[in-house]
């Protein structure tokens, strides 16, 4: 594993928690209606996580165009928890999703 | 589920199944050095179209960005199958990584 | 590939249809709180059908092991949905998930 | 998320990275041909430890279900690789299996 990736990999695993704790407790809120999108935006930006994490931890010969695509979904999902940063869980999750794609950026170019 | 996605998550589909049966047909072969490229491209390749087929049929916010990763990885997949088109497994790869990444790019576009 | 996978694998990806449509028609519903439940389990069913077709079609070798976790994610997912099955949605996703429970068992006896 | 979990995901985490790197270094050897199996083995067991720390952290209905096919999947993995222990990645490989397997059945017990 490229040594440069450690610091990327260790981003996109806290985004990856991040995002599926997100995820359950969105579903366990009252006001669950608002939190549709967040709902779908957490468990595909963890998915992608944890698939940027693989590429780079195996050294995929995509490894650029997944961790792009990682920063494009940190980028979303990142705007639509700001939106409910009065939850704990989505202020967090804002929090590591633009941290994994500013890394996932650098990592890239 | 989107009407217009019916062929490219067909598409997808078929490509995930040619890539999972290269996958192991390579792994298999005597020449097993020469595909070791193959056998990452495969497994990877294989996964990402699982992944388009999943967004398309989710409706996921981010079908077009994972749609586009999904054509990158085909045409590359698809390119290194098609140096071992002599292994009608290879050569089968790559025709459905071909046809994936051209239903891929049209329904993007 | 085995032949004999060939109808667990179809009934595998039949039901990771149904369970990414269920999953994005729970999640627009009016009575979204009722769906939680539904929403989690579409989601996780879809991606170990995937996991299940998968494994069939490289030869894994935890196949058997993986088919009996989709049958179990199956069967669990239906009774869920079969709650609410008012939703035409809910309906087909649990005939789907208990039918791939079904080829599921049967492939791995 | 269930604190009990916190180690056990650090177990599958750890794991998940040494079958990656495994992977990738058993597709570079010289003896490739040999390590067919082990290939197979750690993309496969490195695809479970996500799945299962992704249950864990999202606290899925399925979680004990998939921690002991992840536990199944490590000691598999780690026998193959205990194998060719010469190879240094699998010698770490197989070590953060069998912790992987432990923490996994003693989650779920």
């Amino acid at each position: 594993m490229n040594m440069n990736y450690e610091e990327c990999i260790k981003a996109c695993l806290e985004c990856m928690k991040a995002c599926n704790s997100c995820f359950d407790a969105c579903l366990n809120e009252e006001d669950i209606k608002m939190m549709a999108r967040c709902i779908r935006l957490d468990r595909e930006c963890a998915d992608i996580c944890s698939l940027a994490a693989k590429a780079m931890q195996s050294n995929s010969p995509l490894v650029k165009e997944i961790c792009l695509l990682c920063a494009d979904i940190c980028e979303k999902c990142g705007e639509e928890c700001k939106k409910h940063s009065h939850h704990e869980h989505c202020l967090q999750c804002a929090e590591s999703c633009f941290k994994c794609a500013e890394f996932c950026r650098k990592m890239v170019s």
